[in-house]
C-alpha cells in the first residue's frame, strides 16, 4: 500500500546530494536557485531531484502540507523609467487587500530584464517558494505564458487579454471596446484628425489599443495619427507637441495613461492653445489626478485597486484548484468632464 | 565539544509537538502564524519552540544554513485612501533594485491596522521567514521600534528621522531643514500669511515638519495657518479651497506632498486667482508631475528612487552585521520652477 504512506519515504536533501555526489550545501544553494554554484550544476541537481520526486518544501510545510501563505509577482521594468507608479501601487493595494484577507503576503521581485524574469518565475516553481504567481505585462508569443502551460503545476493567474492568455486563468479589462467608444464619442464631437498618444510597444494591451484605434478610425474614415511613448511624463509631453505643432495638428487626442495626459494639458496650454476649446484630451486610467487638474480629465475610468482585488480572488481560485477561465474585470467607462468638447470650425 | 556539532543536536518540529502534545500540523501551523489553531496553542507552542531552541527555517535553509534571500515589509494603510502612490512606488523600486543585485525578493504585506502590523512583523520575527524587514511611516513612541529594539534576532532598518529611529539603524532625510528654508523663501519673497497644507497626522515625519514650520515661523514672527489632510488629492483640494476662501487668506502654501499641490493649482485656477501672481505653491516630494503642470510647480526634491536603494543597502549591512548608525540620505532640496512669486501688494 505505496500510496497511503508516501510521506514516509520523503526524498530528502540528503538523498539527492548523494546521488549527486556533492555536498548537502551545494544542493540546497542549486535547489534554491541561489549563488554558489554552477548553471550547469544546478541543471544537474534539479534533473536529479525531479527525477527522485524531492519536493523542496520547508521543514514545516513538508511535514505538514502546509502552503507558503505568500504569492509572487515579477516585474521587469527599468526603475528610472516609470510613469504608470499610480497603476501600479493601486493595483498592488487591490491585490494586498484580498491577500490580507488571507494571511498571505507577496513576494515581488523586480529585475531588469524579460530573461530575469523567467528565470526567477523558473526559481519560483522549481522551488514551490510561492504558492501562485499573477503574471503582468504579457506581450504577444509570451515565454511565461508558455513556460506555464507546460507546467501546470504552479498556480498562476494572467493579468491580461484571453488571446494572449494561452489556456491559463486570466483576468482582464476589455480595453478596445472602451478604445472604440472613445474614437467614437471625439468623432461624435466634431473631431476629423484624432491622435493616439500610446504607451509602450511589445505589450499584448498596448497592442489591443493600437488595433482598436486604428480600425475605429478607418471605419469612421478619420485621419488618425500614432504617436509612440514609453508611458513617462516626459515622453507624453514630446508626443504631445510634436503633434500640435505640426502642419495639421490633432483636435483631440486619446492618452494611455493619466500622467501623460497632464503632461499633454501643460504642452496645449504652452503653446497657447485652449482645451476642450482648441483641443480635447482623454485620459486612461481615470484617477484622483484627473479630476484635479484644470480643466478636468475626461477619463476612461475603472476601479484599479477592485481589479487588484479581483485578480487575487482568481489566484486563490487557482490555488485551490477550482475551475478556470477567462474573467472580464470590466470594460472602462468613459466619463466625460472638462477636457473634451465639440471641435473647433475649420 | 558541544559547540562544535550543534546541526547534530538539531531541535525537530517533532520534538516540539512531542513535547507540546499537539500533533505535527497543529504545531506547524502554530510555528507559522497560520489558521488552524487558537492564539492560546500558538502562544503555548510559540514559547516551547524558543525554549528547546528550535529555528524554524526551512529544510534547505536549516542544512546549509543559508538565507531566506527575502526581506519583509509591511504597510498599514487603508487602499482606498491613498495620495502617496507615487511616492511609495518609486521608493520600493529603488529598494527592489538594490535587491535585485543580490538576488532577494520583497515580501510585502499591507494590513489595515497598526496592531495587525505588529502581529505580521511579530511572526516573521519568530518564523525567520524574511532575513531583514523595513519599517516605514514610524510613529512617535513605535511600538515596532521597541519590539526591535528589545530582541535584535531579526536585522531591520528605519525609514525615518533619528529621534525616532531609538538604537536601530535608520535612514532618513533632512525635513526640517528643508521646511524651514521653504518658509524663508517665501517669506524673503515677501510672503506674511504662509500655509501649511499637512499630512497625516501621528506620522513622525509629518509631525517633525509640523514643529520646523512652526518654529521658523515663529522667528520670523509671520502667522500660520496649517492644515490637516490625509495625503490624498480630495483632502487637499478641500484645505487650499478653505484657506483660500477665509476672510485673510494666505497668499502662499506648503503642500506636503505633489499631488495636493497639484490639486491646489486647480482649486486657485476655480477662485480666478492666478498662480503665482496671487498665490504662491511649494510641492513637497518632486516629481515629474511637477515638471509637467502649469505653472510647473517649485517643489522640495530629492531622489526617492535613491532613497529606497539607499535604504537596501543599509538593510543589507544590518543583514551582514556590520556597523548600525543613523543615515543621513538628504536634505530635500528647493528647486524654484514657476508656481512661486513674489507677494502681491496688499
Amino acid at each position: 500500500m505505496p500510496s497511503s504512506v508516501p510521506h514516509l519515504k520523503r526524498v530528502t536533501i540528503n538523498d539527492v546530494a548523494e546521488r549527486a555526489g556533492l555536498s548537502i550545501s551545494a544542493v540546497s544553494f542549486a535547489l534554491n536557485g541561489r549563488k554558489g554554484v554552477s548553471e550547469e550544476t544546478r541543471e544537474r541537481v534539479l534533473a536529479i531531484a525531479d527525477e527522485m520526486g524531492w519536493r523542496p518544501t520547508s521543514a514545516a510545510r513538508s511535514l505538514a502540507g502546509a502552503s507558503t501563505s505568500v504569492v509572487g509577482m515579477v516585474l521587469a521594468r527599468d526603475p528610472r523609467a516609470l510613469g504608470i507608479e499610480s497603476f501600479y501601487m493601486r493595483f498592488l493595494f487591490g491585490l494586498e487587500e484580498e491577500l490580507s484577507k488571507r494571511g498571505y503576503g507577496l513576494l515581488l521581485q523586480v529585475v531588469p530584464s524579460p530573461e530575469e524574469e523567467i528565470a526567477t518565475l523558473d526559481r519560483w516553481r522549481r522551488s514551490r517558494r510561492v504558492d501562485g504567481v499573477v503574471l503582468v505585462d504579457v506581450r504577444d508569443n509570451d515565454p511565461r505564458i508558455r513556460m506555464f502551460e507546460e507546467d501546470s503545476s504552479l498556480p498562476v493567474l494572467v493579468v491580461g487579454d484571453p488571446s494572449v492568455a494561452g489556456g491559463l486563468p486570466n483576468v482582464w479589462t476589455d480595453d478596445a471596446t472602451s478604445m472604440r467608444e472613445s474614437v467614437r464619442y471625439l468623432a461624435a464631437l466634431g473631431h476629423r484628425r484624432i491622435a493616439r498618444i500610446a504607451g509602450a510597444e511589445g505589450l499584448a494591451h498596448t497592442r489591443i489599443r493600437d488595433d482598436a484605434y486604428a480600425v475605429e478610425m478607418q471605419e469612421l474614415g478619420l485621419e488618425g495619427l500614432m504617436l509612440r511613448t514609453d508611458y513617462t511624463a516626459q515622453a507624453g509631453a514630446a508626443a504631445f507637441r510634436s503633434a500640435l505643432t505640426s502642419p495639421e495638428p490633432p483636435t483631440a487626442f486619446v492618452s494611455d495613461n493619466d500622467i501623460m495626459a497632464v503632461a499633454g494639458l501643460t504642452v496645449a496650454m504652452e503653446l497657447g492653445l485652449r482645451v476642450p476649446d482648441d483641443v480635447s484630451i482623454i485620459a486612461w486610467d481615470d484617477s484622483v489626478l484627473c479630476e484635479h487638474t484644470f480643466p478636468r480629465l475626461t477619463a476612461l475610468s475603472h476601479d484599479v485597486i477592485g481589479f487588484g482585488s479581483h485578480v487575487g480572488r482568481r489566484l486563490f481560485d487557482a490555488i485551490d484548484g477550482r475551475a478556470a477561465g477567462a474573467f472580464l474585470d470590466s470594460t472602462p467607462r468613459l466619463v466625460t468632464r472638462a477636457s473634451t468638447g465639440p471641435a473647433r470650425s475649420l
